[in-house]
């Protein structure tokens, strides 16, 4: 039998619970320990051979564990804990910052290169699918345009931004895409469109006793960055509505590409990609699973340094063998 | 100036003119040749550069020519010609028999390898970009289900089958991916489902002057294996109609993946691809160019031997540099 490849989780928040839930679907991984920064204790999983550590004992783990998934925030965490882990171990991450993607690569890169290891930075949906769709569409279909959709979803920042205005108790916001312009670009036309354009926000807020609804949804429509420019509509719905109806965190959207080829450019052609998912977390958790065995078969061949998703082939990802991948997947 | 890749093509029917325009939208790769059977002065191309040859004269060719692209067909062209010109050129094919391609894959594999030459086979939609998407959802959801579904387009197997039917003139059929059943699959449903089940077959036939019009129409319905089980439309034109509204070669398809995640696999997920294309040779030959472009990379960095889409990292197929697409595109 093949030895498992074993993964630590850094960071237990919704992200950290989902690789949990992901490894256990793929028979050749195994969690050895999930590490934390809180007491070690607070945290409870009901697998008994997963160990709950402090994130400090993490280096004494160098041998036990082949890769670390780091599902840390990337405001604050990623920066520090990439090039940090990267120099002690195999590594995955979901670092979304697109502004500072390349600094981050560079620090990662530096780290693991240094240290003989396999860092896979920004992976997901979007940063990683998307990203593959939007490259290999550009790639093919080199005179067209492309056009990225996200949603529906919960908007975190968005949902925030709800919550912090005086007499909300609790709330959160959908983005939504413009399906009538989704429409328009599957039929060819290839409109220039402002990222406003093309998405809509939807709230579902709970007032405190006595507040003023009306002054409420006037402040959430107006604010400026957040809402203003958007068409947005606003629902009050009860405490209990709030728990039952939206406590999970559905996300997705849509990547097209249209696109021309022929003499004279006559024939149009479609490239599309969606996704629909119940459950971001989960979902980009097993994006991060799948690159995690890519990451730790790359440094199995001396592939050190950080990679991104468009450094690394897709048969890494799946347990198949290149010959299986050939016979059955071609 | 960076020096450019030159190509030179083998064949030049659909896909062999497809992939010269499609060199014609990529600046950094030039066409240096077209290699035919034919009587090189029966094709006449405006481009006064390119050189029509004899394919014979190919292996005069080899220090003209970084990849040569084979747009041969894959019942008796690509056997006899991949291994050939694996051996004097890297290469790229779009080699489609399924069953055939582990086979395949070893002939041009032994030639590549040992002269150092690099081959991407089984290169297109599907193969190809549908095999992509196959493999990547199943890594990333390995608990689901996925579906592909073809068309609306051309079959050219089944528009042939109509034109050997006595009193027929001409014909064409479009095979059309039935919309509810994609529609249930988008909703979650994950059923069982047969090619049959997924499709139609849309036929529209010129009939010869006098020919029994229902009696055509009945055989076309019942023929075993082509039509007999399927849900079929006829649908008599005049030549008129035929040549206007139904010479070009549109395809497409879908690829679909339901997959769940959750403790309680209560999280459903939905990956789906799709390609709308008017021009199926024209699509076909653009991800043959984007693979030109890798293999000649590859060949670069010594990575030699007969490759397939899941070998080769997307990066490679674009002409931006690996900088440039974490900054742009990740």
């Amino acid at each position: 039998m093949q030895e498992k490849i074993k993964v630590g989780i850094v960071g237990y928040g919704n992200l950290g619970k989902g690789v949990r839930l992901a490894i256990k679907q793929n028979p050749d991984l195994e969690l050895v320990a999930v590490f934390t920064r809180r007491a070690a204790n607070s945290i409870n999983i009901e697998d008994e051979q997963v160990k709950v550590l402090h994130v400090d004992q993490a280096k004494d783990y160098v041998k036990e564990i082949d890769v670390m998934i780091l599902c840390g925030g990337s405001a604050t965490d990623l920066p520090q804990q990439g090039p940090h882990f990267a120099a002690l171990f195999n590594t995955v991450d979901s670092f979304d910052t697109h502004a500072k993607i390349p600094e981050y690569y560079a620090a990662v890169h530096k780290a693991a290169s240094e240290h003989n290891k396999t860092s896979a930075i920004s992976i997901g949906w979007d940063p990683g699918l998307f990203s593959l769709t939007r490259m290999l569409a550009q790639a093919v279909l080199p005179e067209g345009k492309d056009y990225t959709f996200w949603g529906p979803g919960v908007s975190q920042g968005h949902s925030d931004a709800i919550r912090r205005i005086p007499g909300v108790k609790g709330g959160v916001q959908y983005t939504l895409p413009v399906s009538e312009v989704i429409q328009r670009i599957r039929q060819g036309e290839t409109p220039e469109l402002t990222t406003r354009e093309k998405h809509l926000r939807d709230c579902y807020v709970v007032a405190e006793e006595g507040a003023d609804k009306e002054q409420i949804a006037q402040s959430i429509k107006t604010m400026p960055n957040y809402f203003a420019d958007y068409e947005t509509k606003v629902t009050f719905i009860t405490e209990q509505e709030l728990r039952e109806q939206h406590s999970r965190l559905p996300h997705g959207g849509f990547v097209l590409r249209s696109g021309k080829t022929g003499a004279n450019k006559e024939n149009s052609h479609i490239i599309e990609f969606s996704l629909k998912l119940a459950s971001n977390p989960e979902f980009t958790a097993s994006v991060l699973v799948a690159y995690a065995r890519a990451v730790y078969r790359l440094n199995k061949e001396g592939q050190y340094g950080a990679k991104t998703v468009f450094d690394i082939p897709f048969g890494y990802l799946s347990p198949k063998s290149a010959a299986e991948l050939r016979q059955e997947l071609l």
